[in-house]
């Protein structure tokens, strides 16, 4: 009986995070339209107050709101109005006690005023005078210089997946470009003899290749760029040539079957002949544990065994590529959902287990919240992809737990 | 003074929901692999069972589980193993009582096994002889025919969004394509005479044109197909020709800017005089208030003027557009995330507030959960751009609350 020596899930990710410091960092520089979803590679410091004057935030009257005080509905206040700067103007008049200038919202405030007087409570007459129906104070309905964004401060910080705002504020200060991590080039390979492509029609025996195409998806959804997708039979010549086509025009090379102890294995020998350097023979996880992890110094690749199980694939992706990626690029953990468990869940104890479940709203009638999120496991076996495609998310038992409690509290992190 | 009429936004969404039903519905068949993001259009049945026949999930030897019983380290069961299932093989034999056959991870089961014991448990001799060391019960280490994913059942529902295991079950089912929501075209128009590019050097009373970018960017994040962005002076003849040029190329027109009571308010002018059905004239909403919808029955075309305000406008789209896109797919909408406010926030009595905020962790050393979620508010007057790509998502305040008390429990919408 022959045991494998397995990593700990932290284990593996450090020594991942170790071996790979040679991969070409992969920091790109591209187009602000383009970046929509990458990661920022580098903080963006603005050099430019937005927005760059003070601006009227409503139609009205620019005015100074020490003129104004005291004045209402029923003791209107009094003003000259001496001017109007059009929106796409400079104001180039001052304001001076007594004195009104016409806004619109966006309008350039004028020296000398600090406060904006909303339309809806004047009323201007030919004459040049206007009568002010509310006091407003310093500064209302003003947006000041640099209070959206101040020269010098980051506006986007490394790490930071690029959303629709960060477009909005790299277009409101004018950067055209920004640097983003390159997406890792990924190859993704399927062993197996029994393993049939989704096109052909199933011969007895024969099961459909479902790792391939989750394994892409999965890549391409964070942001890896897929180059090629393949399948190959149980053939160490075979695996082999796949793997060394693969080597120089890949970051990352996910090979999934072929990494459990059947007699058939041949992904082991390939990545230690190629890399003298397998550094995870498996980690102490469910579903998970026939996992090979390996860096090629020569080529700067990381070559990474998954297991044929579909979910367990899947999961393990995420667990340790996915995660060495998003470390790699700064990129912070998106928060996991705080939900309390909806039963009770068994666990082998001495290795971690990863629960998918999904997740439920409650009303709650007493307490002092009202609705609590409500985690309920998807019972399954590894191989099984409906199973997770039903998942919300997933719940990492410790090792040094024989399971979890019905309503106790747990971190989910989420799927989508 | 005139006052506006205003929706409530559940008013608003209503009627746009109702006016827009002369929309093309689009649905559209494409790829497996094309699929992931996409929102599924109609409920995908599996023709299949998957797996199709029952699979080992071990290395090992399939046998009657019964034969096993009682069996253990010290008082070994022994079996006759009578053959072997290569894993792309059809099992041609049947076991029957006292015997075992060799299978491995992926074999199909023997007609007459129930159970696989693991080959770690099992000793085989040359003779043919085997030891098994282990008792194991039924169905133990079988995946059993259909177990996956059972011929006739729902396997990606309407309104899913497409994700990698869903691709995943979709190349287990063989299904090569998937009928998905045809994403909404749309063209994003700004209009102010202050709107400077970001490419251009900025010219006194001039500021950047964010709303475009910003629009364009949520558009194509929720998965509509942007065809054009512009920026057009505040002139009627001129938004006029830019709506009219988009409106038989488009879904939906964002036009933002010039929906609030300003002087040169040609938005409404336009929507009236191309599709005489501006249906909403401001929405009570906070920020939001100058958003005018209408929809245009000879194109079938959404118009929607949205405020100038780069937040407000990024808000508006979400709640509003976004927020109907989602629902005309059947989408479920996305898990809001159950938080405690972290401080006082006052609103305004009478209209709904949307308020950003920024989500943290927090550790609780008392009670029986142990993490805790905190809204921060994020303060920002609505044209702050900034502060939107700061917010982690935002709360809405009903119109009967006068504010937000700190500890209080609210849902967060996620800004991802």
């Amino acid at each position: 009986m022959e045991l494998l020596h397995t990593d700990t899930l932290e284990e593996a990710r450090r020594k991942l995070e170790e071996q790979s410091q040679g991969l070409a960092p992969g920091v790109v520089e591209i187009g602000r339209a383009e970046a929509l979803g990458c990661i920022c590679a580098e903080d963006v410091v603005s050099e430019e107050n937005v927005p760059p004057f003070p601006r009227s935030t409503m139609d009205g009257y620019a005015i100074k709101a020490a003129d104004s005080y005291g004045t209402g509905e029923s003791s209107p206040g009094y003003y000259r109005v001496t001017g109007h700067v059009h929106i796409e103007e400079e104001a180039d008049m001052t304001v001076e006690a007594g004195e009104a200038v016409r806004v619109q919202t966006g309008s350039m405030i004028p020296r000398g005023a600090d406060a904006v007087l909303m339309k809806e409570y004047a009323e201007e007459y030919v004459s040049g005078k206007l009568a002010g129906y509310r006091a407003v104070s310093e500064g209302e309905n003003i947006i000041r210089a640099g209070e959206d964004i101040r020269a010098g401060s980051c506006v986007i910080f490394r790490g930071k997946k690029i959303g629709p705002a960060d477009i909005g504020v790299m277009a409101a200060l004018g950067i055209q470009k920004i640097r983003v991590c390159r997406a890792p080039v990924v190859t993704v390979i399927s062993t197996g003899d029994e393993l049939a492509g989704a096109e052909e029609k199933l011969m007895a025996g024969k099961i459909r290749d479902i790792n391939t195409e989750v394994l892409a998806a999965e890549a391409e959804a964070c942001g890896m760029a897929v180059r090629k997708t393949c399948r190959v039979p149980d053939d160490r010549e075979e695996i082999r040539n796949a793997v060394e086509e693969a080597l120089d025009k890949s970051d990352v090379i996910l090979l999934s079957g072929g990494s459990s102890k059947g007699e058939k294995d041949y992904t082991k020998q390939v990545f230690e002949e190629i890399s003298h350097n397998v550094f995870t023979h498996g980690i102490a996880i469910k579903p998970g544990k026939p996992t090979l992890l390996a860096f090629d110094p020569a080529s700067g690749t990381i070559l990474a065994g998954l297991p044929g199980h579909p979910m367990a694939a899947a999961l393990i992706f995420r667990l340790v590529i996915r995660d060495w990626y998003l470390k790699r690029c700064g990129a912070a953990r998106p928060l996991p959902c705080p939900a309390v468990m909806a039963e009770n869940v068994s666990s082998n104890h001495g290795r971690v287990s990863c629960l998918p479940v999904k997740l439920r709203m409650v009303k709650k009638t007493e307490g002092s919240g009202t609705v609590t999120v409500e985690a309920v496991p998807v019972h399954a076996k590894s191989g099984s992809i409906f199973a997770l495609a039903s998942a919300d998310g997933y719940v990492m038992i410790d090792r040094n737990r024989e399971g979890l409690k019905k309503g106790e509290q747990v971190l989910v992190e989420r799927l989508d």
